[in-house]
C-alpha cells in the first residue's frame, strides 16, 4: 500500500497494546485455544475499499499464522454486502484482533469513500481534490493513503515538506512591517530548491502580489465563486491556485468550475463517517 | 483530566513528530525568532468543551517557555465565539504547534459534544450512555476521557479489563458444544474477583438464561423496544441491562424508556465530526 | 501462555540488551561460529513449572533457528532432576542466550511452586488463593501469569482495572467529612458499569456498613480469625470477602476456614525464592 | 545514586505504566483533586535502606509537585519503626504513586539487607562479597547498586563488559580440541586490553593452569573449603579467586577463611526477600 | 537552532546511553559527589561554529543544574583558541558529559567549516551549494543544519520530501519501455501540488527533454564544464540546474562559473573531518 | 558480524525512518509495483570491506524477500572495481533502500581502510592500534566493529565498561588534596574485580607513580618518543603502556618503535573518510 511496513507495524502495535493490554480476558477464558474458525468482512453498506493491508496487519501482529486473503482491490468501489476480505485460523487469534482490524479500516474506507464522493462532484472539471493537514493525530500517514484511494491528491504532508504563509504568518510578519512580497521573498531565500512555496490570501489584490512575488500556490481562502475566478485570471498561469474554506459537497462543483487546480477539504479527515464493516463467521470443523 | 502526564505527552510527542518532521519550514524561514504574540482559541460553534489540557501539552511540548491559560472549565458548555483558551509566547512556538492542538481539541470537543446530545436525549429517565471500543486506534483515553466531559460514562477500556461475551464467541462455543450457561460458568471460573462478565443476546430466552447463569451484565443486542423490555422484566434485576445496535439520536430516547440501565454508541467515537475551533492572534508589540 | 507475543518479546529484548549490551564477548571471542550443541533445562529441585514460552523466546530473540522443544507441560508439578525443556542449535547463540533464559524462567517457576504450596494449604475450603499487585516492576504479566499456573488466581493488574478503597484512601476521604458508605457510592457513580468496587475494613462493624453500601468486595484486613468469621456472618452474602495482612503458609489454613472467599498473599511474588534450574550440555558432533 | 537519572527515569515509567494504565480508576472516583496530604515512609522491620533515589523519582514521574523528602542515608543500617522518607503533596498523586514506589524500595532494601548479612558475616577475612548476573530482567543497574549499598562489591554487569570463561563455554571448546590454556589464549587475543578474564575451574589442576596461561581471576566453583584452600595455594596471587556455588550465611565465613579474594553468591538478587515498608498518612488541614 | 527540541533530545539520549551504559565508573568512583568545576570548550583550530545548542542539550541530559553559556553565535567564523562554550556545576556530571557533548559538536564544526569553504570558493558566482542524502545514519537533521551554518543550502531531507528521477529510476524504467519524458509526466500525476521533481541526466540532450517535460530541477551529473554550460543554455530556465559528482575544493569554481544554480557536494556530510576541539578545566574553590 | 541482531535492526530501522518518512516519493510514483532488478555493489576505490551484514540488514528491513549475497569476506581488502555484493528483487525496495544501505558500508569500509593503514605501518611491531571513544553517536558499535575488520582493536566500549583517570579527573583530585596514587588506589576500591584502571599521564614521573599504584595500564599522552622510552623504560612491565595524541600515519611507526603495546588514534572514527561505493544495474526480463 505504499507505506513502509515498519510505519504501519508500529501503528498497529501500538492499537494492540492499548486495546490488549495485559490480555484478551474473555477469550482466553472461553474459547479453547485449538479452535479454528474463518471469518469474512462485510462491507454492511457501499463505498470504497482501502485500509486492506492495514488489516491484515493487525491480524498478522496478533499470530502470524492467521492468513488474510484481500479480495478486492484497493481503491475499489463496492456494493453493501461484499465481502472484502476473509480470515482463516486460530479463532482466540481473530477474535483478539477483530476490533482493531475494523476501526482501522473501518476508518479508512470512510474517508477513501468521503473522498470519493467529492471527486465525483468535480469530474469534468480540472479541479483536484486535496486533503489537509486536519487529520487524526497518530494517523495522518494512513488517512492520506485513503484520501488517495478514493481518488483524492494529497496536499504536504507535515511542517517539513512544504512551506505555506498562511494568515497567521502574514499577520505576525505585518507587524513587524514586512509585507507579502517580502515575506515570499524571504522564505525562498531560506529553503532549498525542491521546497514549494504556498500563500494564503484573502483578496484579489493579496492573490496578484502573492504570485508576482514568485509563489509557487496561493490559497485562495474563503472566497465566493466570483471573486475566485477574478484572482484566477488575474494569477494568470504564474502559479497554481488552491480554493479552501468551508466547501462542501454541495458547493464544491461551483468552486471546481472557477477554474481552480485544487480543492482542498479538511472534512475528507477531520469528519468522515466510519464506514459500517463486520465480521462474519464460518465455524470449522474441529 | 484525571490521565497521567506521561501518556499524554507520549501521544502528543508523536503527533508533533508526525507533523513537524525535521522541522517547520514556513516557521523558521520568515517568523522572527524573537516575536512575541498572544492568540485566542475560540469556538466557531456551540459545544462541551473536552481536551483543554491536551491542547496545552502540546503547546508545552512544543515550547516549555509558552503560557497557555484555559478560560472555560472542562465539560462546559459554551456559546459559539467563546474563547476556550489563550495562548501567549514566542509566535513561531506557537504557530508550530497551533495545527496539532487544534487537531486534538476539535476531535474531542466533537465527541463530547455529540456524547452530550445523547445525554440530553435522556433525560429523565434512568439510562445511562455509554461509549464502545470503536475508537481511534492510538487514542482511545483521550476519546474516552472526552466521553464523560460529555456526561457518558465508560464501557470497558479494552480486552483486558472485563469479559464480554458476544455473538463471535459464543458461535465458536456452540460449535464446540458449550452453551451459553457452560460459557459463562467457564468465564466466572477463570478470570479474577475483580472481573465482570457481560453477555451479549439476541432474543428474550437467551436473556433470561444469561441472568441465571449468574452474568453480571446483558447486552440487548438490535432488539426492537418491545422484546427489550420483555427481556429487562424477565432479567427481573438480577443483571443490568445495556442495549446496543444502530442507536440514533432519534431513537434513543425510546430505548431509554423500556427500563434499560445503559445504551452503548459506537458512533460517539467513531463518527462524531470535528467542532470548528480556531486560533484568533493578537500581535504583541516587539 | 495467554500473554501477547508482541508483551513476551518487548519484555524479553529489554532484558537481553541489559545482559548482552555490545556484544557477548566470551563466546565471540573463543567459541567457533559454527559450532553446534544440545542442551537440557534442568529442574535441580522440585517445583512447578511455569514460563517455558519465555524461555523459549528468549532463545529465539537471540537467534531464531535455535530449536527449543518444551519437555513437560505449563503447570505441571515436576520432580528434580527433570528436564524441562532442550534447545539445540548454533553454541555462541545457546551460551549468549542462556543466563537471560533462565533468570526468566526460574523467577517464574519460583513464584508458581510457592503459589501451588499456599494453594494446597487451602485444599477442601472454599478459599481460592489471589496474588497483590506487590510484583516486580516490569513483570507484572509474567508473574500474575506464574501465580495461574500455581492454581492461584489474579487480583486486579493495575489500578485501572478495578476500584480498591483502602485505609489511606478512607483516611483521606474521612479528613474531608466523607463516610465510608458515601465514599463508595461516589466510587460506583464515577466508574463504568464494567468495574468492581472493593472496600479494605479493619472492624466488624465496617465490613457490614460496606456491604450495606454496595461493595462488591470486602477486604479483612489483619483480622483475626474470629473477627473474620464475624465479619463474614455478617456481610450475609451481600458481598465477597477477602483476607489478607501477612498471612503465612502456616496460617493460611485458618483464615481459610473461616469461610473467606479469597485469600491474597503478597509474598507470592515480593518474596518467592527463585528455583534452582540448570543448563546441561550436550555436545554435538562437527 | 550513580545511575543516570535517564535510566531511573525509563525503568520508573515503565513501572508506572504497567500499574496505572489507562488511569488509577479509585483515585480519580474518590479522592478530591485539591486534597493535600503528608505520608511517612516507615521501614516495619530492621534493614539497610537503598532505593531511595528510585522512590522519589517514582512521585516526580507521577507528579513533579510533589516533595519527597528523604530521611536516612542511603546504604544506612536502620531499626524497625524507622522513617526513611516523606513526601507531601497532593493526595491523588501520592495514593497513585505510592504502591510502585513501594515495590521499588522493598525489594532494593530486600537485597541491600540481604548483601549487609553475608558481608558483615566474612568481616575480619580479607574476602569481599561479589553479586552475579543472576538479576531481575529490566532490573539489573538497580539490584547492582543495592549490592554496593549493602556492602558488596559488584561482578561483570553483563556479557559485554568481562570475559568469563564457564564450564560450558569450555566444554563446547574440549570438543573441538581446544584446552583451557589456548582458550585462554584466544580470549586475550580477541579483547581490547581494558577487559579481564576469568576461568572457572573444577579441579585444582585446572586452577593452576588457567594462572599459568594468564587468567586475571579465577572462579573456583563448588569446591570444598579444603580443595579451595589447595588451589589458592598454587595459584598464588598469579590471579585473584572468586569462590562460587550453593554458599549460605551458614557456609560464608568457611569460605571466606580459604583466603579466597571474593565470594559470589547469586541468592543476594535472585532470592532476597522484600523489605515490610508502609506508608502511613498524616492528613493535612484542607 | 531551528531543531525541535524533542528530535534533539532524542539524538542525544541515545548517544548518551551508547556511552554510560550501566554508569560512568571512573568518575563515580574518585570524584567526589559535591566538587564543582569550571570548563572552557576551545576550538584547537580555526573553524565555524555549528552545534553549541546540540553540545548544551548533552550537558542538560546529564544533569539539568549545569550551567552552560555559549560564547560564539552559531555559523559564526573562530580562530584558533577561541572559547566557545563554558559550562559550570557539578564535576561529575560535567566529565561524564564531556565525551558525546564533544563527539557532537566537533562532527558538527567540521561539517560547517567544510562547507564554508565550498561556499567561499563560490563567492560571486549565482551558484548554492547544496548537501546530499549522503549523511550519516541517525543524524541528518543536525548535518543538514550545520551545512547551513556553513552558508550551504539544503537539498531534499529523504525521499518523502521530493522526487528525484536518477540514473537508477530510468534504467528501470527504460527497460519497461518508458522514457524520460513519460517518467516525469507520471511523477507529475503521481504526486501533490507541494512536490517538486528533479531528473538527473548525463548528456546535453537528456536535459533538454527533461526540461520541456515539465521538470523542476535537472541534476547534471559529472559532465564536464563546457558539456554543463551548453545544457543551461539549451534549458535556457525552464528549470533550475543542479551540478553533481565528485567536484572538489579545487574544480568547484570552475562548476560554478558555468552559471549553474546549485552544486551539489557529498563529502560535506560524508567525508568532513572533526574539529578538534577540546575542555578545559578550572576548578572552583570547594 | 558479532554485534546481535537487535541491536543492528534497531539503529537500521531509525535510518530508514530518517530517509523514508511517510515514504518514497519517487519510486511510488514511477516504478512499476512489480518490477524485479539486480544491483551489483562495487567498491569504485580499492579498500577494506566492512559492513555487509548492515548492508543487507538495510535491504531486509525495506523488504525481507529481497535476497542479499555477499561476495567478499568481512574485513578482506579488495581492489577497486570489485563487486561486494549483489541485490536482486523487487525494484522499489532496492531503490528505497539503496542511499541508506550506502551510507552504512561506505562508512564502515571507510575506517576499516583507514584502520588497516595504520596497522599496516606498525607491522613488525609489538604494538596494537585502538580505537578511541571519539565515534559517531549512535553508531559506535558499528564503528568499532569496523577498526576490528580493519585488523585493530577495541579500547573501551564506554565509561561503563573500564575506569579511566584522564588530566580532568586528576586535575579535579589534585584541587581536593588527592595525589595521583591515591587517586588509583580509590579507583581499586570502588570497582569491582573485573575492571581495569587506566591512568593518563604527562610526565615520565608520573607513569611510573601510577605504576607502582597498580594502574592496569597507562596512556603516555603527546610525549615526544624519546620520552615515550624513557616511561616505558621505568614502568618496566609492571602495566601496560598506550601512546596517544595527535598520532598520524607519518609518525606512529616511530612511536610503535618505543615499544609501547598500544598506540590510540582518534581519526580511526571521527575523520574516516567514506569510501566509494555504487550500486550498478541490471534489469531483469519481466
Amino acid at each position: 500500500m505504499n507505506i513502509s511496513s515498519d510505519v504501519i507495524r508500529s501503528i498497529v502495535e501500538l492499537a494492540l497494546r492499548e486495546d490488549c493490554g495485559q490480555g484478551d480476558l474473555t477469550t482466553l477464558a472461553v474459547i479453547p485455544a485449538t479452535a479454528q474458525v474463518e471469518v469474512q468482512a462485510v462491507m454492511r453498506e457501499a463505498g470504497v475499499a482501502a485500509g486492506l493491508p492495514v488489516f491484515a496487519a493487525v491480524f498478522a501482529a496478533v499470530d502470524p499464522s492467521l492468513v488474510v486473503t484481500p479480495r478486492v482491490a484497493e481503491g475499489a468501489t463496492v456494493a453493501a454486502g461484499t465481502t472484502i476480505a476473509q480470515i482463516a485460523g486460530n479463532a482466540r487469534s481473530i477474535l483478539t484482533g477483530e476490533r482493531v482490524a475494523l476501526n482501522f479500516i473501518q476508518r479508512m474506507c470512510g474517508i477513501a469513500t468521503l473522498t470519493a464522493r467529492y471527486v465525483a462532484a468535480v469530474q469534468g472539471t480540472a479541479a483536484h481534490i486535496l486533503d489537509t493537514r486536519k487529520t487524526t493525530p497518530g494517523l495522518r500517514v494512513l488517512e492520506k493513503y485513503a484520501v488517495r484511494m478514493g481518488g483524492g491528491r494529497n496536499h504536504r504532508f507535515g511542517l517539513y515538506d512544504g512551506v505555506m504563509l498562511k494568515d497567521n504568518h502574514l499577520a505576525v510578519l505585518a507587524a513587524q512591517g514586512v509585507d507579502l512580497s517580502e515575506a515570499i521573498r524571504r522564505a525562498k531565500a531560506a529553503v532549498g530548491p525542491m521546497v514549494r512555496i504556498e500563500v494564503e490570501v484573502e483578496t484579489v489584490e493579496a492573490a496578484q502580489q502573492a504570485a508576482a512575488a514568485g509563489a509557487d500556490m496561493i490559497l485562495l481562502d474563503n472566497m465566493p465563486p466570483d471573486m475566485m475566478r477574478a484572482a484566477i485570471q488575474l494569477i494568470n498561469g504564474q502559479a497554481q491556485c488552491e480554493a479552501s474554506g468551508g466547501i462542501s459537497l454541495e458547493t464544491v462543483r461551483a468552486v471546481a468550475e472557477t477554474g481552480v487546480d485544487y480543492i482542498s477539504v479538511g472534512a475528507l479527515t477531520h469528519s468522515a463517517r466510519a464506514l459500517d464493516i463486520g465480521l462474519d463467521m464460518r465455524i470449522a470443523n474441529s
